[in-house]
Order: structure tokens, then sequence, then C-alpha cells
């Protein structure tokens, strides 16, 4: 083991965003991976559960004891589903640990709103609205101090990047957002689904939850958080034949506060989003038309603003965020947060 | 040959849309392909171009002749690029042949329009706005009798489809309409670039001529000709990984006529679509939200309706299409409208 | 219906190769699926199970029974798995229908062969060796008679129409062949696994049963059944991220027979295969290295030889040989039995 | 920059390989990228030409000076083509740089194979047969004093890992080896030309350059070089559909020295292959059978062996080895010698 290293526990290690904690550890200068935890394969090697790491990450599967965690690691990582993460979350807390929970559980500001979404009740409802969300671009200080951190959604994530600023600064209307994202597979998860084989979601693309996805109220709630403006988002996501990275595509209206031409209202809401992440290490306000491939695998997120109409009719801004789901948008963001929590440098294993 | 056979010339056949026609001919009963040509490989079997042809269409590429095509075949289907179509498409049909082309030269209404949209001078203006447009299902009665046909382009053939119904019955506002095109890559032709490259396109999505493709003047264009309203559109096509397939999400405003609650407007605007395509044999309104592989290869259309919003505040209506743009986006279209123009059944050849 | 047509009952409808046979079923100009049953699904719509049928293909899933199909099919293409199918094939044939089954259980000459690789006891033993293999290439005279047929493996079709003629030519050595053979996903099914999950099939590239698969012995059992040699075959499998194809690299060494320099080998070789199958409309021995891509939905072959070494010292024969696992290797196959079965002409409906 | 830091010019900016080791230098601890220069696009950013470097790597393309690179770099790593290569490596290293060429200039034993296999005289015979070959499993004492090395090719890296230490220790036959590798489009570069299209390389596999390619006689020579032994070696590479990686299914004869039932040869190759790569950080000997995937975008290596046969009479041994084409296959072995040349750990950067 490296000496002064943090010691991270992954707790449920199978799925894809636990691949990727284990993958992006494997490069961390200060932090290691010690624990992983499995109900279904413990006693296993995890290089047998992911055979990317054969050679390279030999630590053997362990059942879910809270108390046996707390001696071997400082930080848990928990990629337990929806509903079932909570009451882990708790438990781990409990023990001392500090714990960056990956499911939506501790994401919205109210239990009403979870429950509606999410359909279970809530294991442990005091702390709903009282955990930090792990965006470090708007609530490092909060990160820095926290016992849990909410680990954001991919999604939300890629559309809150590019339009929290402008709403906050005013410029764009809050009752006419329509985010329409395209997703890669990996986003749906490990466990095998007749949608997700490869013959299907392969050679296609199609919109699906269309208006009733939870990634949605996330978007609107977070947005109002930061922003301090309340939002209404129309949401669609869509299924896209690759591996990682979602772009979104955004469509709002321009205040008038934005400028009255479409080059004036281009250069207003790029110059707010430079302003906004000037210093952040991985948000970039590109000129070019961002793509998933320039951020693949990579904690990086790149976006642009295009606005339509003409010199003496402007017509809508259209946002584009690139990320990559299972590093921003999960693990790599969940590095972040650690990073943060523990006083390192935020980019620290980050820079690939 | 097959006996009282209709004979097809294809005029520039190294390209995807050639290819597609040369194998849909392969399957009509009642046509054949009788020429090819190309003027770069002039003399070489066309299998040697497309090997897929390799035992099953064995014609020789010809240099460009109308004369000698006319003698060799009754109808020419002219896959040429934009501004370069229009010249040879004029010499086809003073040389007696029917045509039917690809090209854009002909979709739209005026000659302003056209030259500025894309930056060439018409070589035959008296034309423009006076060829038919090949949609059969709003222009059969024209097609049958043209000696000219506008093939319509891959995008405008998605967003027409469901949205000129809706604008024509009055259940959308005409100036809110947003077209977010998802394509595969046979899209953007097979003439070597760096970005459609496999390892640039693949395992990436990205929107390209934001709010600036030539597609959005067509689509405006065609609804208001078919609805008898102007419409405003803002059209972002995406590259998507795949090889065929486009989907359209549209974002639409139901006016009042709708409906007033989410599923009453949903039920008003799949009725509408319904009773619009009551017998076409290729436009499927469907309840399932379609999937570019449910019409991969083949000249169907598969589109839904969903709507946002909540009982007593109704949001947007969201339209999905789902087309193959090889089939029914170029050269299914293409054979659909050879077959009413010559007085077959529509679906000769288009069956599977 | 279409009139005079036959009928035809698909029995197991879930999977990939049973919508294959919609598919081609949809463009057969003289037969039409009027059956399809599902143990599962009974009840609902097939094309609730095969979107891509929506309104091209609305009949209902039945259950199996023979006696009810026989009065609505005069055949039965039979996609039960390995091991299921032999019980239900001799059902149906005892209700009178002919057959066709896309299971192993009548391929092989023995019962004991197919007991060893298989694992299970065969449940009409005295039938094994006395079903016809549905190659119309060789066996059309007893495909025309029969009224079970057994349809081909998908690999052993990639690897036995090229080197069976070859065998039985003796122009290559039977004890050493190496068949390295690389197929799309589809052939793996339509039941969710994780091995076949998009993420885990995408991007990769992986053999699998190296030395131990089922299809070995069916590839060495038929060819010595065509050419009467007994010949040895190493064949090893890999999983290509591609939906459909099979393309087989088979390694073998020529006969001193077959020539003394590379370009003579090469030469008597390729006349061979061409004399062989001069006529067949489906297999095409062609001078480019064919692509799965060239074949791709459709019944046709492609296959091409080159020889390696100097003029004065060859080396190996490398046989390559490209087909359609879905079509070709399973279901096209079925429409070609089928065709021959009932005095059609076996290209009929497989044109495309 | 980072203090104490090797600065490192990349020479020939635009290709996968180029961008590969601007990705690795970036999570380099030691090294960083000061150079790049490009004919072509001279004073563009190198972000410009690869968007995923965007904010994250902003130096500009410098044209190609030998002096001036000499001040600004310590190590030199050469991604020119063939040919062009051996001059520029020649420049570099009179002004005084250490290069490392990607091109196959100088991995070659003599002048006449090269000029024979590359049809080109070559600038600078005098250093043929005299330029370490950058594989530090092998050759770490030579590249650690080394003024140019030669960076394997990546087919062969993939063969000459599993082949070598098998024929050095007498265990296979050095007459009867067939390499049957498939490889991502990445390696066919990043010139758009028509076969590596999306849509000509997209779901499809084809063999290509049969019994033809340059890097079989590579691994011929290098095996021997390593070994002591000639060998030959009959080599048929595969355009796979994926972006990276290489699969190579490799298939020997083992002598009587190796065993003599399968189990045991495969007992005493895979103790061989794990005993010669002992404490090698990136060669792992795993039991199950390797994916590309499972080394995608790492250095790592991973390999097996299969054995035919029964057990009273065994049959052919089947290697197969997985790596990432554009890391361990290029871009990643570079910076591994990189480390080698300059007394860093070898893993140092490359642990991800």
């Amino acid at each position: 083991m490296k000496s002064n290293t943090l010691r991270v526990a992954l707790i449920g290690s199978t799925g894809y965003t636990a691949l990727e904690v284990a993958r992006l550890l494997l490069v961390h200068p200060q932090a290691e991976l010690t624990v992983a935890t499995s109900r279904a394969d413990e006693g296993k090697p995890l290089s047998e559960i992911h055979p990317s790491l054969a050679g390279r990450c030999e630590i053997a599967l362990q059942p879910f004891d809270p108390d046996a965690i707390a001696k071997q690691a400082d930080v848990a990582m928990c990629c337990l589903p929806h509903g079932a993460s909570a009451q882990s979350v708790k438990e781990l807390a409990d023990a001392g640990l500090r714990v960056i929970d990956f499911s939506a559980d501790f994401r919205l500001s109210s239990v009403e709103l979870y429950e509606h979404w999410y359909g279970v009740t809530h294991p442990w409802p005091e702390r709903v609205g009282n955990v930090v969300y792990g965006m470090p671009e708007f609530f490092a200080d909060q990160i820095a101090t926290a016992d849990v951190v909410a680990n954001p959604g991919c999604y939300p994530t890629s559309a809150i990047m590019p339009l929290a600023p402008l709403v906050k600064a005013g410029l764009i209307q809050t009752t006419d957002i329509i985010v329409d994202s395209k997703s890669g597979v990996s986003g749906a998860g490990r466990s095998p689904k007749l949608g997700t084989l490869y013959c299907e979601a392969n050679e296609q693309i199609a919109a699906y939850s269309v208006a009733s996805h939870r990634h949605g109220p996330e978007m609107q709630d977070l947005i109002q958080r930061i922003s301090g403006s309340e939002v209404e988002v129309l949401f669609t996501p869509h299924l896209t034949p690759m591996d990682r990275g979602i772009l979104s595509t955004i469509y709002v209206r321009p205040t008038d506060a934005a400028g009255s031409t479409p080059e004036a209202i281009a250069e207003k809401l790029m110059a707010t989003l430079r302003q906004t992440y000037l210093g952040e290490p991985f948000i970039h306000v590109v000129d070019h038309l961002p793509s998933t491939k320039h951020v693949a695998t990579t904690n990086h997120v790149q976006m642009t603003v295009r606005v339509s109409g003409t010199s003496n009719r402007p017509g809508r801004a259209i946002l584009v965020c690139a990320i990559d789901n299972l590093t921003k948008g999960a693990s790599g963001a969940a590095v972040q947060n650690m990073n943060v929590m523990f006083g390192m440098n935020q980019s620290s294993g980050l820079s690939g």
C-alpha cells in the first residue's frame, strides 16, 4: 500500500460505476481501494467480476459489515440501487465512515418529492434535504466537511452545469427549458435485461421515459437550489448505441437581458459560463460543438452555446453539453468529491 | 430480364443511396436496373464499387449520355450532388426520361430560398416551385403524372410526416416547433472525410449545423405547402453511431383545440395522425416509443405522441418519429414514387 | 391472404431467427406466416414481441397445439432450443406437418455423438441419422421429399461450403484444418445474459468455447457426409461486435494434387469451388476478400481463396467465407429449404 | 510545468498514436509534452486537431526544426509514416535528442528485408539492425542506454509476447505457427480513406493483406532475435468494428517436450509464460479467455493457453492474447520505453 494513503471502500462492486471507481483509484496518487463488498459474490476476487482488473487490483469481495469496513477504510463509495442505498449509507455513517452515495436517495430536497418519484418509503427521512449535492463546482465548502455526500445523477450533471449559471444570471426564461439528452448504454446498468442486450441496443436510437424520467425533477430541484429560481424542465432521455457518454442538447429562450441579436446573446451566455467556471479544472466552455468522444473516460465537461434566428429576431439559445456518464456523471465526480472531502487537490487522480 | 419490366437507370452510382436503389430493385417484381452511370468508374462492374452486389447485379458502369440512357431505360434515379443534379435532370428529361431527383435542387418553392441555402446559381430556375415533392402520402396525384419528381430529404421526411397533419388540423402552435433529430452516419455520404471515419464517428454523438442546416427550411416549406400554414421550425441534427436510421424527437405546443389534459391531447393528436395515414401502407402510428431499429432497411415509418404536464396544466406534446434514412428517407421513397409514376402498386418491391 | 399460398407456422417466436423468418415471409410471393406460437407470450400480438412488425404482420401468438397448427399451416419452422425441439418436431410431424427444425437435434449422424456434445437424452433417437441436412446445394433431392429437415448450424454453413468441395476433390489435407470464425452477437440468442449485454459485447472481440464448441463436430460430420472423407477440424468461434454475420478464416494444407506454386494452387481451388457452385443462386466465389457486410441480411455466401508461401515453397491455403448468420446461417436457409420442399424456385422470396 | 520534469516532443501530431501520447503524458507524474509538430497544421493549437484536449493541453503546433526542438525537449516521439520517419529520426538524433520511433523503419534486422517489404530505399541504412526493439520485457538493458528505440508494431506485440517464450523454451514447433489477428479500426490511421469510413467498417469484419502483411516478417524477425530460433509465421489480420484493441488467436503445435496430454501441455505452456513474465507489471497470464475490452486504453496484456485434442491424442495449442493497439501496441509502449530510457519506474504514468 502507498503510505499516508486514503483508504476507500466500495459498497456494491459488480456494476459499471464500481468498476470505474476501481479504475480511477488505480491512478490516484493518494488513495487506494482497500475494501470491496458484494452480497452475491462474497469471497471471489474483484477481478473475477471485472476481468480488466486481473493482475492490477487483487482484493477479495467482502460481505457488507459496517464496523469491519470502518476498520479498513476512511471513506465509503456506496454504489447500491436507489431505495436500498439509504439504509446502508446510514449504517456506514453510524460506523464512522464518511460516505459518498451514488444513489438518488439523498439528492432531492424533500421526502415527498423523493417518495413520489421513486415510489418507496425513505428509510432515513430526517437526512433528506440535509445532505450536500456532490457538485464541487457549486458546493465545495459544504462537501469539504460533509459526512455524507449525494453524488449527482448523470443526466442532471449534463443539464445543471450549463443551465444553472444562466438561470442565476437571469439570462434565460425559467419556464421554457427542454433538455434532450442522449446517453450511452452503460447508464442502464449491468443487470441483464432485454432492452440492453447488444442486438437490441446496437444500431438504434430511441427515446424512453419521455416526460416521466426521475432525473427531470432532480434537474429542477438543483437548478433552483443553485440559482434561487424555480424552473420547469421538460426532459427526454435517449438510449444511444455507445458504451459511455451523455450529450444534452438544451433549448432555452433568452430573456431581454441576454441581448438583442443572436451574436450578442451567444456572446453573453458564453461569457457568463466562462466566468462561472473560471479556474474550474474540469469545465470547459468551448467554441466547437462538443462530442461525447471529446470527454470519454475523463472527468471533463465540454459545453457551448448557439443561438438561432436573425439579427432583428433572435430565436432560441441551444446549449450543448457533453460529459462521460460513468466519470463526471458518476465515479469521477465521486473521486472529485472525495478529494474535496479530504483536503486533497480536487483534480488528484483525475488528470487523465 | 423479367418481361414487361420497367427499366431503371441509376445516375451517379457510387454512393449509399445508389446501392440502396440497386438493392431494392433486386426484389422488385416489375422493375429492373438496366443502366448505372459513374463519371469516375466508367467501365467497371457496378459490383466492384459495391461488392455486396457480386453475382447479383452484374452491369457495367456507363458514362452519362442522356440519349443513350433514354434508349435503355424508362425512368432515371438521379443520385448526383446538390447543384450538379439540376443540369443532369434537365438533360435526362429533355431526352424523354421521367426523372426522380435525389438532390435538393427541386425541393424548395423558390429560387431565392434555394440559392440562399445552397449558395449556387440554379441551372434550371424555371422549374423550381414547379416540381412535385415526392411524398405520395400527400402528393400522389401529381406524382402519377410528373415528368420530374423531387425526392424528399431524409430529415424532412421524419419531421413532415408527424408535423404536417397536426399543423393542418390546427392542433399545434406554428411558431414553437423544435425538431431534434438523430441520424445514422450513412446520411453523410460515402466520400472519405475525417468526420465520418469510423474512429471519429464511433462511440460518440454530436450535434452539427445547429440552427443552420438546410433541411430546416425544407421542413418549413413543405409543412406550409401541405397544411397551408406558415411554420417556424428550429432544427438540430445529430450524428449518431449507427449505419442507418433517423429518429426525430419533436417538441410542440398544443393549441386549445387539442384538448385540456395531457391524456386528451395525446389521444386527439394520435387520432388525427391515425386518420391521416389510414390505409397508407408505410406509415404506422404506434403506441410504443419507436426505435430506428424497428424500421431499419425498410420503407416504413413509426411515429407516436406523448404529452407532458399535469392534468390541470398540460405541457408540450412530444412527437417521436423513426425512419430509415436510406430507404424511406431516400431510395425507398424513390421506388415508391416510381411505383406511383408508372401505375404500379405503391408497395411493389417494398414489402420487406 | 395471398391466394394459393403456402401457409407457414412459426414454432417459438420470440428469438432473432423467428423474427428473421417473419421478415423473409413478408416479401415471399408464395408463402405466408399464418401461425406463430409462444409459450410465454400466448395471446399477445407477435408485433408486441417484435415491434418492427407493427402494422406489417399482425397475428396473435398461439399455444403449441400440433393438431390446431396442422389445420392452419402446411409447414412448421421450429425455432425451439436444442433438446426441447426434437419432441415438438415429432409431434408436429405426427400431426401431418412438414417440419424444418432450426435446432441441432437432427443434424448429427449418430445419437452417441449428439448425446456426447449436447448432454441430453435424445427424445426421438430413431430419426437421428435419418433426417436430411438442409443444405440444398448438396441435398436438394432429399429435401424435396423430406418430412423433416435439419436446418444447418450457422458456423457449420460458413465452413462446410468452402471446405467440402475441396476435401471431396482431394485438394486439401483432411487432418490439418483450422476454422477461425467470427460471429455477430445475434448468434448468441435473445435471452438476457451478462455476456451479450451491449456494454459487455461492444468494442471488444473475444474467443469462446475454444476447441470445445458443438459446431466443430457438426462440421466434421457433414464434410464427411458430403465428401466421403473423414476430417479433423479445429474450430474457434469469436464474439464480434456487430449484430449479424459470420466470417470464417480457414487454414488448410493443399495436397500435391492442388499444384506446386501458390498461384497454381489458388487457381485450382477457386476453379473447383466455382465448378461446384455453378448455377447455385446464393454461392459466389469471388476474387475480393469477402466482408460480412457484403452479405448482411441476405441469403448469399461469398468465398475466396488465398495461398501463402513462395513459388518454390507454397504454404497454406487460406479460405475466407462470409455469410449472414441469421439468413443463410438460419432463417434464409430455412426458407430456401421450404422452397425446395414445396417445389418452388429455391430463390423465391430470397432475391434481396 | 512540473519541476524536474522530462520534456517530450511529439513529431507528427495529427494521428491517433500522437493523441494517445498526449493523453498518457497528461497523467505522467514526471514527464510533460512541451513540443508538438505538424507540417500541415503549424501554428494551430494541438487541441484544435484533437478537441478532446481542449482546456487540458494547450500547446501550439510547430514546424519540424530539430535544433529548435532539442532546446525544448529531452526526448522525441516520432509518429511519422514509414519511410519518412527514418530521415527525421536521424536529424533529431543528430540534434542531440533521444528518439523513440513509432515507424517500422528500424524494427527489422536487415536493410534487404526492410526494402523488400516496405518498397522504399532506406535513408539511414547503417543504423538498421543496430537499433534496439522497444520491448522492455526483453530488451530493457539496451533500451536504458539507447539513443534511438524502434517502437514495436501493434500486431507483432500481440504475437511476440505469447510466442517468443514458448519458442525459446522449445515447447512449440517453429514451422507451423498461424497468427489470426483481429484489430480495431484505429490501427488503420486517421487519414480519410474509403475502407475506414464508419459505414464501411461498422457492422462488418473482414480479413485483409492475407499472407502478405508487413507485420508477419516483423514477428518472425523478433521471435528469432528473442528465442534464437528461426520461425515461420502465417499471419492474417482482420479489421474489426471497434475503435481499439487487438486480439490474436494463435495456433501452434506443441513439441514432445511440452507434454503428452492436453492438460499437461496447457499447464506447461502457462507455467513457462508465467515464469517469463514474473514481475513484469503489464503482462498477465490469465485463466480466462481475454477480451480486448479487458485491456482497452491500458498498457496491459492478457494472454492464456488452451490445448485441443484428447488425452491420448493432444492437438494444437491455441494461444490467445489481447492488447490495446494504441497503448501497449504503440503509445503506451513508447512511454514505457521512455521511462526505461530515463531511469524512471517503467510503470510511471501507465498504472491506469
